[in-house]
């Protein structure tokens, strides 16, 4: 879905104010990292020319410049909190698609292919840190109180992503906790895009919190539809093969729910996915072949990694778990809808808006940009990919 | 060597009241990050059973609270800062292990050969965004300038890395560029944790300066001990195999050094190491082999990374670059040693742990402190392991 002539005007403008001060803090790293998040960001080519190219759609930076008009302060003031946010939501893509093995990002190959696995942990380690380094620099007495609710909502995601990792290990994930995973891993970080605007502004604590809450509802909502695409959506415009999640077994929103149904159908779909179920001496049932072992009561356990192509040397190969076939990913397709996992998920997607845009009711905020912040969500919601 | 009585009575003294902080914070994290961390810290085997022991020797709290004293301040309020820099070291430490595919820390296996190298890469982002995190909560009106140097110091950190890990791929490293890749990778973040205390303290800046700076050039001191037990170090005591940096072919000190010896054995070193010299066409030379090339003027440059055991898997492998025999890890400690390397080293060691204790005469520090500061850097450079 195209932006409306508004939100388009909105995404602009935060570009605008915001990507200066991006580049003056990359700026600030060593060449040999610089030249690779320059490259991550869409504003160079893997030879280290310019693309002339602006990166993402800007979504973060545009949350938080309007958290800082909603908060009846400059648009400027809120600029320095989007460009740390997206510089946090940058350093986790980078990590994301190295754990993950993801060689293609926005029809681009990843960091960890073009310049190996050590560079890409590096450049997101060193991202990580400037986005807190470079906050807390900034001339606003406001800076350190952005700066801790940044570094919050950066641990939360870390635990939501750290959540997620270990559910693949996991035969069964209830829908809460999928939710209270999908809150943390995507809702922390829009939740404080949407505040950190109204923080550096020095607004007052429930605005804050509504704005917050505002973009955490969203996140939730946005993970959604992101678990939607990753099994309906169309490979051109998501770049990723179809039913990718479902290959991948993830333990995303349409697959936990459809497992829950506690119908044949949800019981074929488990066995499709996860072969037949083994009982063990303790009564819980766990994946026969787990890549790095989890117990299901959500600790994690260790288990010697030896899948490794020699001694020393670390593999991300996830496991010994057989590829699912051509047919089987169809079938696994059919059984999620069936289940009710589609559209169980389309109604989180719409009961998170809801809530979204109904926090933004509870706080006095300029009606303006209320009424840009409610536009930009709804976007970001029905958006194809 | 073992400490002192009063270099163990300092480290004691600063272990009581750091890890009460450290596992205070510590137990902010999820449950499964938090076993990981536990377990990297000593504190629980593998199993989440508690070890009863204390984690690392805590140089760097030890630090932290000395900085603290030497300001005349009270010691507990350097603790924060000593528990902040420890999780920024061991966050370092998850990582490196993770990149050197090192599977022994300490006698026992490291976390990314336990947990598998996705649960190490989220643990050290957890660590990392942790120490600041943490550090911004802690109710001294000093902490957001102490999270600020912590921020810094651990950028240079990052750049250090990065800058040895470009190193790797090039033929040619000067000891300028040597000493400052150490001074970055290991005398930040010790620069650091020796002047966080009086940063916290309130301290006025020459104090801070002064310390930073004592910490600074103790921090190459210490690593041009590493490197000098890195080739040279009993097994028994590094808990690595002997020769183990000409093994890895690393561009530490006494190697650097020697090749820029520019003598016949300093060529014969040169071919043992990195094979005859191929001169590329812009007159400079690099390595044949390259496992995510670097050009020789520092700037990365990207490479297809295409040794993975498979598409989309990401691999650690250090490239094609054929191994070491027996007799050529004994042939180029030799070379190394009879080009002066080794005593080249050992010189700088003494320079900089000079240096630093004529930094402490810089600035007006409690005496009885700068007295334990320096025992504390004379058992640092001269310990065996």
């Amino acid at each position: 879905m195209k932006p409306t002539t508004a939100v388009a005007e909105v995404l602009e403008r935060a570009r605008d104010i915001t990507e200066p001060l991006m580049r003056e803090a990359v700026g600030r790293l060593v060449p040999c990292i610089r030249d690779v998040v320059s490259y991550h960001l869409g504003w160079a080519d893997a030879a280290g020319r310019p693309t002339g190219a602006p990166g993402g759609k800007g979504i973060r930076p545009a949350l938080a410049m309007l958290s800082a008009e909603a908060a009846w302060a400059a648009p400027e003031l809120g600029a320095p909190g989007g460009a740390a946010v997206e510089m946090v939501h940058n350093f986790s893509l980078v990590h994301d698609d190295l754990m993950d093995g993801d060689t293609e990002r926005r029809h681009r190959p990843t960091v960890w292919t073009l310049w190996g696995p050590s560079m890409a942990l590096l450049a997101g380690d060193a991202l990580s840190t400037l986005a807190t380094d470079w906050l807390l620099s900034v001339p606003n007495p406001n800076a350190p109180a952005a700066a801790a609710a940044l570094g919050t909502a950066t641990a939360e995601m870390i635990a939501g992503q750290a959540d997620d990792l270990a559910f693949e290990s996991r035969r069964y994930v209830s829908v809460e906790e999928c939710m209270a995973m999908s809150t943390a891993k995507t809702g922390a970080l829009l939740g404080c895009a949407a505040s950190i605007g109204a923080i550096l502004a020095g607004a007052p604590a429930a605005t804050v919190d509504a704005l917050r809450d505002f973009g955490r509802h969203l996140g939730v909502a946005f993970q959604a539809v992101d678990d939607l695409l990753g099994i309906w959506g169309d490979p051109s415009t998501t770049g990723k093969p179809a039913g990718n999640d479902i290959r991948q077994r993830k333990k995303s929103m349409p697959i936990v729910a459809a497992l829950g149904a506690g119908d044949d159908q949800s019981r074929e779909l488990e066995a499709v996915l996860y072969g037949p179920v083994e009982q063990s001496g303790d009564g819980a049932t766990e994946l026969a072949v787990v890549p790095a072992a989890a117990s299901s009561n959500g600790h994690s356990r260790p288990a010697a990694h030896e899948d490794g192509p020699g001694h020393g040397v670390p593999s991300w190969a996830p496991g010994a778990r057989q590829a699912l076939s051509q047919a089987e990913v169809d079938r696994a397709t059919w059984l999620v809808e069936a289940c009710g996992g589609r559209a169980w998920t389309a109604a989180r997607a719409k009961a998170h808006l809801d809530a979204a845009l109904g926090s933004l009711e509870r706080a006095r905020l300029s009606p303006v940009s209320r009424r840009a912040l409610a536009d930009l969500a709804v976007y970001v919601v029905e958006r194809e990919s």
